[in-house]
C-alpha cells in the first residue's frame, strides 16, 4: 500500500504509514547492503549491523512519498529511497566518533565505533558512500541515463562540502562559541537540510516533474528540515535516551549551538511549528495527493523520538 | 603536450612527462576544489592543503595517458584524472589516521589530521569523495550520459566494500597476524588495485574503446598495480623519509603483511619486476601508441619514491 493511500486525517495513521513503508524499505536495504564473505567480512557486518538498526526511516519515507506525487514506480523509488538511508547512515557512523560528537548510543544500540571499533567505523562510512552511488546510477534504478546521473549530481552535493560535510564543519567550528541564529539555520540547512531536501527532490527527479513542482519540494523539505532539526533538539533537552534511542543533553554538555539553546525550549517549539505550517504550504499546487506529506509535516513536530 | 609524445626510450623521460602532466593536473585540480569561503572554510583549507601536496600523481597519470591511446579530449581526460586524484587523495587522509595506519607525514608534510585534527581529517576525506563523483557526473566530463554513468558506477565500485575500503578492512584485520600470498595480494588488489584499475579504465570508457582494449587495460592495471605496490612496500624498508616523502619502516613496527615481509627484499624485488613485464605484455595490441605506458611500467619498479 502507498504512504498516501494509508487510511487517517491528520498525524493519526502517520506512524503506521511510516512503519509499512520502513518493512518495504528494510527489506530492500537488505538485499543492496554485501554479504558479508572473505577476509573483509568485518567491514561487511558493520556496515549491517548500522544500517540495519532500528532507524527512523525518515529520509528514506520522504523520498518514497515525493515519487508517489508522480506515480513513480515503486521499486525505483524504492532504489533511491535505500541509497538516501545509506547515505544518511554514513553520515551518523561518521558524527558518531569520538573525535566528532563522541556518541555512545545511535538507535537503540551501541554505536558501530563502540561495538566494533573506531577504524572500522571510519571504513563503514567509507563504504556506504559509494554504495548509494552505486545503487543510484543502476538501470535498475531509471531507464533514462539523464535521470539517473541527476541523482548522482543532486546526492553528491548534498553530501559534499556545499552539503552535510560542509554542516558539521559548521558544527564542529561554533562548538563552545556563542553562534548566531544565522549561523546555526545554515549549519542545519548543510547538515541535516541538503540531504532532506535530496530526499525530496530525488522524488521529482525520478518522476521528471516540471521546474515548479521541484522547486516546491525543495522548499517543502526546506522548512521540514529545519522543523526536524529544532525537534531533533528539544528531545536532546526533554526526550529519554529511551524514546530516542541515543544519548541525551549531549548538546549542552558539548556546548553545542542549536536552537533550542539560542531560543529557549518555548520558542524553539512555536518555531519549529511555524516552519511545519510553512512546509504544508509549499504544497497546495499538489492538492490531495500532496494529503500525506502535509500529515507527515504535523507528525515531524509531533514527535517523541 | 601528450604523455606518449614526450622524447625519450624506457624509462628515460618518464619522470619529466609526469612531471609536465603533474602541472597540468595540478591546474584542474586547483579549478575543482572549492574555495575557502563561510563559517565551512576550514573545511576547503583542509581539503586544498592534502590534495594540493606534492603528489606523485600516478594515478591521474594513468588516466590521462590511457585516454591517449583513444585520443579522448584533453579536457575531458583531465577532469578524470582530476576525479581519481581527488579518490585517492581522500583514501590516503583517512588511512593516515591515528585509528588506522597513524601515518604523521605523507607527501613531504605532516598528514592532515596532524596540520589540522582528526575530525577535519575524517570530514576533509569524507568531502572529496563525493566532489569526485559530482566532476565525473558532470556534462562536461563527456557529451555521452552514459559515459558518464559507467564512470560513476565504475568509481562506485573501486571506492567501496568490494574495493578501496575492503582492502584496507582486510590490512586492519591481519595486522600481526600471518598472512599468506593469496590474502596480501587480494588486500592489495582491493586497495590500491581497485582504483589503478579504474585510473587505466577510465580512458578507455572515456574513449568508448572496444571491450577487448578494455580488458587488456584492465590486466595491464591488475599487473601494474602489484608491481607498484610492491616497490611502495620495499621503499617503507629500503628508502628514505626525504625521498618517499613519509615515515619509512613502518610496516614491519605495525607487523604490516607485506609481500616484503613474506618474499624478502630480493623476492619481492623480482616479482615486481616480473610483474612489470607482464604489465607491459598486455599492451601488444596498441602497437607504438602504448609506448608511454610500457616506460610507465618499468618507471615504476626503478623509482626511488
Amino acid at each position: 500500500m502507498t504512504l498516501s493511500a494509508q487510511p487517517g486525517k491528520g498525524v493519526i495513521g502517520v506512524a503506521e504509514a511510516m512503519a509499512a513503508a520502513t518493512a518495504e524499505i528494510d527489506a530492500v536495504l537488505q538485499t543492496l547492503l554485501p554479504e558479508p564473505s572473505g577476509p573483509e567480512r568485518r567491514l561487511a557486518e558493520a556496515m549491517r549491523y548500522a544500517v540495519l538498526a532500528p532507524g527512523k526511516r525518515f529520509r528514506p519515507v520522504l523520498a518514497l512519498s515525493t515519487a508517489e506525487l508522480f506515480s513513480v514506480p515503486r521499486r525505483a523509488a524504492l532504489r533511491v529511497a535505500v541509497a538516501v538511508e545509506f547515505a544518511h547512515t554514513y553520515s551518523l557512523v561518521h558524527d558518531d566518533l569520538p573525535c566528532m560528537d563522541d556518541d555512545d548510543m545511535r538507535r537503540g544500540q551501541p554505536s558501530l565505533h563502540k561495538q566494533y571499533d573506531e577504524a572500522t567505523a571510519v571504513l563503514a562510512g567509507d563504504a556506504l558512500l559509494p554504495l548509494a552511488f552505486e545503487v543510484m546510477a543502476h538501470p535498475e534504478t531509471h531507464a533514462d541515463a539523464e535521470v539517473r546521473l541527476e541523482l548522482v549530481r543532486a546526492l553528491a552535493e548534498a553530501a559534499g562540502p556545499r552539503g552535510m560535510v560542509g554542516g558539521q564543519m559548521i558544527d564542529l567550528v561554533v562548538e563552545h562559541k556563542p553562534a548566531d541564529i544565522g549561523t546555526i539555520t545554515r549549519m542545519q540547512q548543510l547538515k541535516t537540510g541538503a540531504l532532506i531536501s535530496f530526499a525530496c527532490e530525488a522524488g521529482a527527479v525520478l518522476g521528471k516533474a516540471p521546474a515548479s513542482a521541484r522547486q516546491a519540494l525543495k522548499a517543502y523539505a526546506r522548512d521540514l528540515g529545519l522543523a526536524f532539526q529544532i525537534v531533533d533538539d528539544l528531545l536532546d533537552v526533554e526526550g529519554t535516551e529511551a524514546a530516542t534511542g541515543k544519548k541525551v543533553g549531549k548538546d549542552a554538555t558539548l556546548g553545542k549551538a542549536t536552537f533550542v539553546a539560542l531560543l529557549g525550549p518555548e520558542r524553539a517549539r512555536t518555531q519549529a511549528t511555524m516552519l511545519a505550517d510553512q512546509a504544508v504550504a509549499h504544497l497546495d499546487a499538489f492538492g490531495e495527493r500532496g494529503a500525506f506529506l502535509r500529515r507527515l509535516a504535523r507528525f515531524v513536530v509531533q514527535r517523541s523520538h
